[in-house]
């Protein structure tokens, strides 16, 4: 590294000054900007104007600009280098029902030692996203204090309708195509490996999100009168859920491994190196055994396998107490993690012919059909990541992993897609993080080592 | 019959007042006495004391009597005959949710003319249990008009709790069992073969009713993180679900058919001779075929079989739209419908028992047990049920069948254990007045031929 004195200075900056970066956290975390909640669509815009105000204060050319709903921030520094990166990351925050289950106010973020000693910040979107997009931007204003200027250009796209599905931001990034050209797209809304081990997350599985509804009589029906001789669709549902996973723990879908790859054997014995057991992953939740396909590492399970979950059913009478009702229908939202060479529209279209397969007489079935994303994958080569991977190492003093995430980024596809871009994705979460739940908290240590990360990375990307 | 003179002149009275009758029952239609919701506790009130007062006009001692809930209407009134009968009936009717689908206000009671040509009353409570309760007490009204006195003495015992489980109703039954003491019971809360053809219904089945949690991971996980490798027990519950019944109909609950007996062979051919199809049964609603078991008559599926349904199954993310979760726990409403032999105690060990036996490894399962009663099977040779056929056969041109009900009325197993009673079930219900549904009606002609045929009743049990 040509320019370790001034990375030093930097981290140095970032070290002495982390009281006012948490102060500049705790004033965007107490904006509600709950995206999917019209009532909350003002916060939405304050959230964005503030970080449009805060950019600007370190030199960025910063700008609210509309979409078709929330707006998004654009943001533009040019760099030392040549080398210009895309950063994207988002505003918006998950609802916080339900708010009784809440310690402290979601909004009202506080410094807390957790029970393993260590300070903790707690608030709506402290990791997800708030927290983890403040430590690129708390390491551009380090440099810039430092040395008056990035070692990359940069254009940070910051949105605020990741948490009610992204809606307009594909169209955001189709119109401004030209405004967000780069070399590299970069993304912190990841996690850790663990607390102590740095990962870049190289692929997302895709996903496909079906709701099914099995219909049976025209009306519900009276189980004292009708028991015995109708249908009843609770049944029918019943069968196709139990029928989904074979006692091997595959999908019983017909083609519904078509295209899926075995992992590259030194990323499998990368992996198997991680030793990652069932007591670390399912212990903390009350969990034992996995339940994924015979004969596969638990980090297969969870990171390039394709999994289906049935995430909601409902049927009858659900309230408390008895009543003797057979329902008209019962339905269930079904949803699937693919991975790379798994076709969205396939599954989908072989999952309506199973249920099909299953359905007796008299009885229809609907498909609603949701999400149909693709997984992604990402080089293992591009410069960019062997670039982070340094600088992260040196970090955290721990070989950085590249790891499969479960979950789904839409836009990184789109990034590909539409710019032309690869994406990074290095970001500072933990597993017990609570994103999308009540008492959600980001790690001190994730805020302060993220920042210092991203600080590293900056630098790296300019060599 | 040697008192057919005065009957004649009862029937020709009912037959002149029956303008006057419907007007008594619309007013006691316009009582929302719905007994489940506390809101409408003085609406019981009300209805409890229009009939005690309505009783009064009619000779009867009534009172309206405390209960641990609704009040109990009791009027007692001697007969010619040395003879007395217990009447059982209920003011309650059901919520009448969802009030969107009522074609009329429930509780402005009309009259209308149905697809079929024939005049309909429309009102909650119609039939269940009004409408049938004011065929009994318009009979007693014309025996009185015509010779001043009942053929029969009488206990009237009218509930307000019917519709939400009796529960004070057993209590008040014990302690007042001098006070009840007749000769044989009657109810009028049962339905018709079909709107030709009288019927009086000689068994009923019991019921079980159980709620069953499977609780997996001690929270709601995200299945991107989690998908894979935690335990979902939606799936387990489909599972669960799918294997209460055999492909062959039958139900795959170890034990569940001991002690169950085939149709003695005289009412097998009774029944055979009803000539009742599918088409007949399950057209109405939209179905075609009968899913009991296999090699049984449709009439025994409904009547004598035992059945299990499950009432309503939840689990995970159920409101719009999607959320990728694993939810910590779903659960069923599951009830059985017993016949005579089937203790239900032991059918809901068996139940208990069969779910752990489907259990896999990191679940738990709750159970929430809350009806167990009995069949009751009533002796097809009670002098009441011989008179009662004469009678029923007399007024309605056509042979009185003897059916089974696929439903349950709790408190006829008290009348025989504390009161020492059989109890005679008569109504004149049929399969599409929507009882508990919205629009619920009741024939103009099961209400006037319901009084008529209690007025012969009461001259035939005097016999």
């Amino acid at each position: 590294m040509t320019s370790s004195r001034p990375l030093e200075q930097v981290l140095a900056n970032v070290d002495s000054t982390l009281d006012q970066s948490l102060e500049r956290l705790f004033a965007l975390l107490r904006i509600k900007s709950i995206s999917t909640d019209s009532a909350y669509a003002k916060d939405c815009v304050e959230a964005a104007e503030w970080l449009a105000a805060d950019l600007r204060t370190i030199g960025f050319a910063a700008e609210v600009r509309p979409t078709g709903g929330h707006p998004a921030v654009v943001a533009k520094s040019p760099g030392d280098a040549g080398r210009h990166a895309l950063f994207y990351g988002h505003y918006d925050v998950q609802p916080v029902d339900p708010l009784n289950l809440w310690d402290t106010p979601p909004f009202e973020p506080s410094l807390a030692t957790g029970p393993d000693g260590a300070k903790r910040i707690l608030a709506r979107g402290a990791c997800d996203d708030k927290g983890q997009v403040m430590t690129f931007v708390e390491a551009c204003r380090a440099w810039k204090a430092v040395t008056g200027s990035l070692p990359v250009g940069l254009t940070l796209l910051i949105e605020g309708e990741e948490e009610s599905g992204s809606k307009h931001l594909f169209d955001f990034v189709r119109a401004n195509k030209d405004d967000l050209k780069a070399d590299v797209a970069l993304v912190c809304d990841t996690g850790m490996w663990d607390s102590d081990t740095p990962a870049i997350t190289t692929s997302l599985r895709g996903l496909v999100y079906e709701e099914v509804k099995v219909i049976a009589a025209d009306r519900d029906l009276h189980s004292g009168v009708y028991g015995g001789a109708a249908r009843n669709p609770i049944h029918v549902l019943g069968r196709i859920v139990g029928a989904i996973h074979g006692d091997d723990g595959r999908i019983a879908i017909p083609g519904f491994y078509d295209g899926v790859k075995d992992l590259p054997p030194d990323v499998k014995a990368d992996w198997e190196g991680l030793g990652l057991t069932a007591d670390a992953f399912l212990g903390p939740i009350g969990l034992s055994e996995p339940i994924g396909e015979k004969g596969r590492l638990l980090i297969e399970m969870i990171q390039s396998r394709p999994t289906c979950d049935v995430n909601g059913i409902i049927g009858g009478y659900t309230g408390e107490g008895t009543k003797t009702v057979i329902p008209s229908e019962a339905s269930a939202k079904v949803s699937f993690r693919l991975v790379a060479g798994q076709d969205p529209l396939k599954i989908r279209e072989a999952f309506h012919a199973f249920v099909r397969s299953l359905l007796p007489v008299d009885c229809k079935v609907e498909f609603i059909s949701y999400k149909a994303s693709p997984a992604i994958e990402l080089p293992w080569t591009m410069p960019a990541l062997t670039a982070a991977r340094a600088a992260l190492t040196a970090e955290w003093g721990r070989k950085a992993v590249t790891i499969g995430s479960g979950g789904s980024i839409p836009i990184v596809g789109d990034f590909k897609n539409v710019l032309g871009l690869d994406t990074l994705l290095v970001g500072f979460g933990l597993e017990d993080d609570r994103v999308h739940s009540p008492n959600e908290k980001y790690d001190l240590k994730s805020f302060h080592k993220g920042i210092r990360s991203w600080a590293r990375i900056l630098d790296a990307l300019a060599q």
